[in-house]
């Protein structure tokens, strides 16, 4: 498991849908914030990207939505690095609320290191983020539990 | 190619994230209006949400951030229907800015059509919308060129 802090939230009021549930994207908003956390932890804070001109751009994002989610209830999201190279992180994120035992959700996202001078251009990590990284990756029983994850949406169909 | 009308967005100054762009999750925000105003356009509208009880879930997203979107730049969505059984609905999503030829992001939803009750369960469509549903869906060239799609996220390693 990582030691990663987990993100808190509460849900304002504008976020809840004609169907009396947390709206979609707002899950993604949160997911959003819970890896701007993840980001000051890991040192691509705000003064980091300020000294460096680097900063990071989400690449892709892929969402299961597993349970409703209510305007009274109140979201723990927990990180982990599911993967990581010279460039890119690969983080999953798993939605908890009180009301269930079972992660409401579960989100991951691609992330690519890039410097923002006259063309962006992707970068290589600094050595100390590059090695504090790798030291958060799930590994063997703790990466293969890790899920539902991404995966090519399609409909499957069953015999009549 | 599908004719369902495409959904235009403003983009609000809050919307902005510190790298001077669009923040993922308000991508994932005019994808969710998008839907909305597609749901509307075939049927499953607030009149028939009342009448019946019924309504959409999300179920999955995935989202490609292919293009820079900057504050000053106005968004339009085109939805087509990859794919329609009984029940769900696979929608695709191709955002479009007038300073790019390509899009600027795609997006996939998963939607699963619900009975309100006092369990919420999946159900079937109304004969007359699964018809309109299945007459919108994209086939041969035109669903083998939409993308980029929906995939397992991974890192997938170049040699050094």
């Amino acid at each position: 498991m990582s030691d990663l802090p987990v993100y808190r939230a509460k849900l304002l009021p504008e976020w809840i849908d004609y169907n009396g549930h947390l709206r979609d994207a707002y899950y993604g908003l949160i997911l959003s914030y819970a890896i701007d956390d993840f980001m000051d932890h890991v040192g691509l804070h705000a003064g980091y990207r300020e000294c460096t001109h680097c900063t990071i751009y989400t690449l892709e994002l892929h969402m299961n939505y597993l349970r409703e989610v209510k305007g009274s209830d109140e979201i723990e999201v927990a990180n982990s690095v599911l993967d990581v190279d010279r460039k890119r992180i690969h983080v999953g994120c798993r939605f908890a609320c009180a009301r269930s035992s079972d992660p409401v959700a579960t989100g991951e996202v691609l992330l690519l290191h890039v410097h923002q001078g006259e063309r962006p251009a992707a970068i290589e990590f600094p050595a100390d983020i590059g090695r504090m990284l790798e030291s958060l990756k799930l590994t063997g029983a703790a990466r293969a539990a890790w899920g539902p994850g991404s995966r090519e949406i399609e409909l499957k169909r069953r015999q009549p």
